[in-house]
């Protein structure tokens, strides 16, 4: 009987995943064959295979790892004493992936694809719902601690910054001109006067 | 020699686009043919090809269309005495344009268009700019009447207010359950806060 090393297993895995982001960032998930995937990752197809029973599992695999991080970043989030600054290093992370190209055109492919395929479709509008669950939390656990101050009910907070964060991925796929990172110090401004976050007024 | 009816001959251009809206907003443009249009309009091949000589002619029709509509409208807004107000009022009509199924799927068709033919992408770029400089206008004269205080850069604002409708149109089309006419309220007074509207503290 082959014993199976778990640690190799989830290293193979995650050189298979971290490929296939390479390869669908690049061509888009319908112009990438899993033969690209093995070439980028090193790997034979026999190998590939062995994990992912096809291209479509690999997709589903990527979404879910997405989903999975962005779960775990919030989770440490919310255990932050000063839940605005954790809000306002959110944003951040947001610019950051929307100013990495790779990140950018992996995002916006996962969103076209799911307006495609039932199966993504469903798994990218988990990965929505847990996003506005996790904000829902910060901005709760920030008002409830005296860190911001509400100037609408939470739930029209929540989807207010949603807007937001798809605006952002949505402008520099249009605007090739948009800079996330020249809009750094602005988008802050406006969201802690949004959120009257202290340490600034909103007249400042 | 035939004289041409020149308000005839509008009309027959403004029935088959009102047509071509209908088709490319329930099919898409690529599963959209001209038969389809002719059927949805109620005029002949013949007549369509008089106007049009293939299907992409009518496409960048629609899109200047929209552009031109865009233009006119801010234009009218420009000479409005209070600015603070016609741009409230913009947000009310990206809201009920993002609330009307037909107009947002043909909208979102234009912009996935936009990535895929340079032409479209051309004219879309176009329909952008003469959006971010109807909104620099408008924010700018508010500001010189004091009917706004802008607490960051003027291009900035703009970037935002930009980010933002991207944003509403993004949300729509991802979050079923996302009611554009329920968030007026909630957006109208984020809006005020971030401007500093008159009639309403920040606090408010």
């Amino acid at each position: 009987m082959r014993i199976r090393d778990p640690d190799k297993h989830a290293l193979q895995l995650e050189t298979i995943l971290e490929a296939a982001k390479i390869c669908f960032a690049r061509s888009g998930f319908h112009w990438t064959s899993t033969e690209a995937i093995c070439s980028e990752a090193g790997v034979s197809s026999g190998k590939l295979f062995h994990y992912f029973p096809n291209k479509k599992a690999i997709i589903l695999a990527v979404v879910h790892q997405q989903t999975s991080q962005t779960a775990t970043y919030i989770g440490e989030l919310l255990q932050r004493a000063d839940l605005s600054a954790a809000l306002l290093e959110f944003l951040d992370v947001v610019l950051h992936l929307a100013a990495d190209g790779q990140e950018r055109r992996l995002i916006l492919e996962i969103a076209a694809e799911a307006t495609r395929d039932d199966d993504v479709g469903a798994l990218n509008a988990a990965a929505d719902t847990l996003l506005a669950k996790g904000l829902t939390a910060l901005l709760n656990g920030a008002a409830e601690r005296g860190q911001v101050k509400l100037v609408v009910p939470l739930e029209h907070a929540v989807r207010f910054l949603m807007i937001v964060i798809d605006g952002i991925f949505n402008r520099v796929s249009i605007d090739a001109g948009f800079d996330p990172a020249g809009e750094r110090d602005s988008l802050r401004t406006i969201i802690r006067n949004i959120l009257c976050i202290s340490g600034e007024t909103p007249d400042a």
